[in-house]
């Protein structure tokens, strides 16, 4: 029986720009963290944007640059204290997902005395967290309409998510436009980072299904593989980055789960970047067809082809097995030669030399659940294939 | 450029009964008035199951029964003077539509001093509502997860639909199996107004369109299709009662509509049931082929067309205005033959007498918008056309 709960309160604000950032903001609090990357914010105009509105209302932002890709907890402390020291009230992201997953752990770590660490391995309850609101400028994560966050801790190479309520921003602000300037390298792992998180967590799963909710991945997926390659050719196309930006959202709103939250390929490809910071959806797309082969069997074959009919527009009148293969090699064709990332962990620069300590981790506490049970020797011959 | 705005904070419990439902009204308060219709939730033990949940959280229930189908504003003024009198903190609704809909109203009086009918026609706003949780019975009209209220009022022979976001349910109870005992031509009714509410409000547009969302359109409407007479043949198939359960919630829970919120057919059948009292599902079934056909020409036969191929996995190469034609004899197929509803006014028991008032009133306001603008006299040739 099909059995969930779910909430996903986070306001959205689709192609309205900033309009209104400085009013939302203003019901929280007179004074914001303003995180945001690197310096493209500045350059593309929606830091000054963000800080207009909040002049406007009324509200004194305190800037904090520099989150980096794959955020780390010492950044996180950072920030916090910061926040603490200078009576921050909101916490606002300007990023994509490291720069709001950091912004979230810092609203939760300023609410908080211990060691942040403890709060992202759970070893210290959340109990409370500043209100979020995030910009987004990348069609990615989705961490502007979900709860979770993921932090690493580069001394221990430890990535760890934690997910709690507290941390759902309150107002995400979705405009395509702001990904404009998003180049076709990071377009292509973020739309691989969007699928992945459709792929990896809703659809190939033995428990209990929901035909509707099949129907709305398979819809995810369709438009992700459609637009994505349409936004790399022409970066200012609005109906692709508004497409890709919207399935983003919706990739990991929650709402596509009813099923639960089976991640194996993001289990796997965690361990990659704590060891190499490898961007996330680079990672995913060496991973994914990969993980699929190793998990092709007789009992999983039906699923897999189902994928590629209803994704791919594959033919159904084939062997479950054919089907199934045929499947994978159109999800590499997307991946590697329409978006043109790499096929390899050899060709991202990463060897062999951590894979059974990485391996371990990913599988720590039992092993990674989902479409197929993987324990470390698993996780270490899938690592092996990506070579 | 697609633009919305939109946020759903409803918390769903998906098929775990009533599970909780105590601890989620007692953290709102100590008093609830439960709103319900005849005795079927009584008969079915969900109202002993609520007060059980409700008893053992140490919260009071007042049992408010005899919520009509179309439900009039006496009865919300009933009620809301109940609450007032006995201190009531949280309403509970334990039904379809007509009781979610009373109850959002209930709540949204109990707050307030003036005219019930002022408050539902917005010429007095709404400043406050009590929490409001619903148990819902029927997979139809998405109450449980939308900010929306339709009242009728008897006298005058008006039906207004009125959205405001405090009336937005804080906890909804989905259980599947809730919906076992309604019979076969409700579940027809039921799943005529899911379809409708996609149909109506989102699929035709001229509007800007997102693919992924129309994606997401079509997935609902093709699980409407596929499980609406098979939860008519087989009342205890979990499957399809699931389905049109989460089904239902989607179909109004305002993620879908990021174009705005055309409702043709709604406006028509409104006038219908204000008049006669028909099931809405059923004047939805009787309007939505007429409206399509009169609605079809050179530049929506496109989009008709579509509807068929996507939803009733129509052939797609053949011409835009047969294949429109072939769509609209494929949902009259669905509605009139697989789910058995009743083709005609005529059939329903209503006739022309008041066709010129009821059109007047549908047109209000200077027409309905939609995928075709419609007047008065539009309006009354289509219900000509139901005859």
């Amino acid at each position: 029986m099909t059995q969930f709960t779910h909430q996903c309160g986070t306001k959205i604000v689709f192609g309205q720009g900033v309009k209104g950032l400085g009013r939302e903001a203003a019901a929280f609090g007179r004074r914001a963290l303003v995180c945001y990357g690197g310096g493209s914010a500045k350059r593309n105009g929606i830091l000054g944007a963000v800080c207009s509105e909040l002049a406007e209302a009324g509200v004194a932002a305190l800037l904090f640059e520099g989150v980096e890709p794959n955020p780390r907890v010492t950044t996180v402390e950072r920030g916090a204290a910061l926040c603490k020291k200078e009576g921050v009230e909101v916490v606002i992201a300007i990023g994509g997902g490291s720069v709001m997953d950091c912004a979230k752990m810092i609203a939760a770590a300023t609410m908080s005395e211990g060691s942040v660490w403890e709060l992202v391995t759970r070893r210290a309850p959340i109990r409370a967290a500043l209100p979020v609101l995030t910009v987004v400028t990348i069609a990615a994560t989705g961490s502007e309409m979900d709860a979770g966050a993921v932090i690493t801790n580069w001394e221990t190479h430890e990535k760890y998510g934690i997910f709690d309520d507290r941390l759902l921003p309150r107002v995400s602000f979705l405009e395509p436009r702001f990904t404009y300037t998003v180049p076709p390298f990071q377009t292509a792992c973020g739309a691989a980072d969007i699928l992945s998180h459709v792929f990896d967590k809703y659809y190939f799963t033995l428990n209990e299904k929901l035909a509707f909710t099949d129907g709305v991945m398979e819809a995810l997926m369709r438009a992700v593989v459609r637009f994505a390659p349409v936004a790399m050719r022409e970066p200012e196309n609005y109906e692709a980055r508004a497409n890709l930006m919207w399935a983003a959202s919706w990739a990991l709103n929650g709402y596509l789960s009813p099923r639960g939250g089976a991640t194996s390929c993001h289990a796997m490809e965690h361990e990659l970047s704590a060891y190499y910071d490898i961007t996330h959806g680079l990672g995913l797309a060496i991973l994914m067809p990969k993980w699929l082969r190793y998990c092709c069997d007789g009992l999983r074959a039906p699923q897999i082809k189902q994928f590629g009919v209803n994704v791919f527009g594959l033919e159904a009148s084939v062997s479950d097995m054919d089907g199934a293969f045929a499947a994978i090699e159109a999800l590499e064709r997307f991946l590697y030669d329409a978006l043109g990332l790499a096929r390899t962990l050899t060709e991202a620069g990463i060897g062999e030399e951590h894979f059974k300590e990485m391996a371990k981790n990913a599988a720590r506490g039992g092993g990674i659940e989902g479409f197929r049970h993987l324990g470390a020797e698993d996780v270490e011959a899938i690592y092996r294939m990506c070579l």
